[in-house]
């Protein structure tokens, strides 16, 4: 990869573009499999692949409001305080790793007034606001207030596949006048084909223009496009991408780290640690968790359903009646 | 799906283009795992589904010689008698089906003058002929003499992503010239990126303007891309497709025809009885085989390596150790 004239001579695909940065959200999205009960010893893991491995951000969980979720439910990963922050990072040198950490605010989830620190006084460079369309405005604030806390800002606008256009442009449009660095297109139910990640892109890039905003990626897997929909943002211009490792995530999972990083042809990406990973901590996961593109999340990412569908469905006895499903499914929703 | 302009401001991907066509190659890229001993039930069962999902084609398996392929060490569906195809298939009407059965006959492998029955001797109605580009020039008689015995034919040049772009020039030019109905792009080491797609499809296409022959895909899912892959081939205007149940095939697999299916808006394809298909005798055969986008094929497919290196690692007590892989692949091949 990349370059933006898809039909070159030349080979895109085998040069790379500098400005592209890619974000770890394995331990933030995958934490929503397992109410983000990680050891310390896995989120440390994937903190030191990230840094051999070249990458620019890792995002280390939530900062959820403790009023409205437990903590005896909740692992740290979900709360994301300062303090097991500066314990678990305590080394942590943004210069020396190129390595930036990050956290994930959900508009209406988060005590952000309390639990968002000066950026000089915390391990987190950047915070991601997630939001519903309706939450535009709280997400304005929660943008402003972090810029002013001095850090990175980044809006990721969710379930953009059951919004209609007229909406999406009108929270773009307030997005653009925000200190936001970075706009994500955020494929929630893993519902995207190609032709509409195109236009998708075509309408954030030109309600950023100007801004000097960056375009992101958070692909799902549901119908195995997660890593396709990501390429093909790439190519189009976006240059802040999201992957997880061994494509951890919630339901169909994300776009997986070792594919992304095989794509890219920046020589600081290393992809022999991300493997080192995988054996070593991402697939023994797998005797207590599954995440991938399983037949009911193709059915729900085809049928533009939210993933806890299938998931409740895959937790029953009948998680391989992919028959009843998506009968049930087609009836009922 | 499915238009040729990418940015229409309507919506291509949910209309349909009539002349599109599915192939069902699950007998027969699936039998390359298990050496083609797929129980009589199975392929019946595969047949079934393809009439009842209103797909256009079953390839049920090869021609291979029988005086280079011992009968004992493999099945039926290597060889595909047809008195074998006679008796599973006594009833198959193409009329009334819908369907048409086909069957691969690989260049050098295959005693194609004897093994080829004319075609009204025959439940086929299609013959594939799969090729190396060295082979061409026996390519090209094997299509002439089944087209010669009434059939259709189609040409698969093969492993495309390792010879240069001159020999695949040379080959387009002489199948452009031949009867075939088609020119199959095969990404073999499941290697390609779209904008290599891309790139490929406006070379076959080129070559064969004027002929009337339609462009055909069939992709591997080494790097969880075969969907996606025959998703730009398609936009592109390919007309045939190739798909597997559940992706079966060898190595990483092939591109899954749940999900082909739940793209394509053609009201005739039927999604049901796939995955029917897929709980009743698909998954049932992951107790016996393994096929899927594991980790070293991620690998051989970004290193452009045939995927038996990693189908033969995956065979020893070591297969999750992925950076022993690598590092084999890395620096032996």
């Amino acid at each position: 990869m990349l370059g933006l004239k898809v039909m070159a001579d030349s080979a895109p695909w085998i040069t790379y573009r500098p400005g592209l940065k890619v974000l770890d959200c394995t331990i933030r999205d995958g934490g929503l499999i397992n109410n983000h009960q990680f050891s310390d010893k896995l989120v440390r893991a994937v903190y030191e692949t990230c840094v051999a491995a070249g990458i620019d951000y890792m995002e280390v969980g939530y900062k959820a409001s403790p009023k409205q979720f437990s903590r005896s439910d909740f692992g740290p990963w979900k709360f994301c305080d300062e303090g097991v922050l500066n314990k678990l990072f305590s080394d942590h040198d943004e210069e020396k790793t190129g390595l930036k950490l990050t956290i994930m605010a959900d508009a209406g989830k988060c005590d952000w007034r309390e639990q968002i620190v000066p950026r000089q006084e915390s391990k987190l460079a950047m915070i991601r606001v997630a939001f519903y369309a309706h939450q535009v405005s709280e997400a304005v604030q929660m943008i402003e207030h972090c810029h002013g806390l001095g850090y990175e800002t980044c809006a990721n606008l969710m379930a953009i596949s059951t919004i209609t256009d007229v909406e999406i442009d009108t929270v773009l449009a307030e997005i653009a006048k925000t200190h936001a660095e970075v706009m994500v297109i955020v494929d929630s139910f893993g519902n995207l084909y190609r032709e509409q990640v195109d236009r998708l892109y075509a309408r954030y890039s030109g309600a950023m223009a100007g801004t000097g905003k960056e375009i992101g990626m958070h692909a799902h897997n549901n119908m195995q496009l997660a890593f396709a929909n990501t390429i093909e943002a790439i190519i189009l211009g976006a240059n802040r991408v999201d992957a997880t490792m061994g494509g951890l995530g919630r339901g169909a999972g994300n776009c997986p780290m070792e594919l992304l990083l095989g794509f890219l042809r920046n020589p600081k990406f290393k992809l022999r640690p991300v493997f080192g990973l995988l054996q070593d901590h991402i697939e023994p996961l797998k005797s207590t968790v599954e995440w991938g593109p399983f037949v009911q999340y193709n059915i729900t990412g085809q049928m533009n359903l939210h993933p806890r569908h299938a998931i409740q469905f895959r937790a029953t006895k009948e998680k391989d009646d992919y028959v009843k499903f998506y009968d049930q499914v087609g009836s009922d929703v």
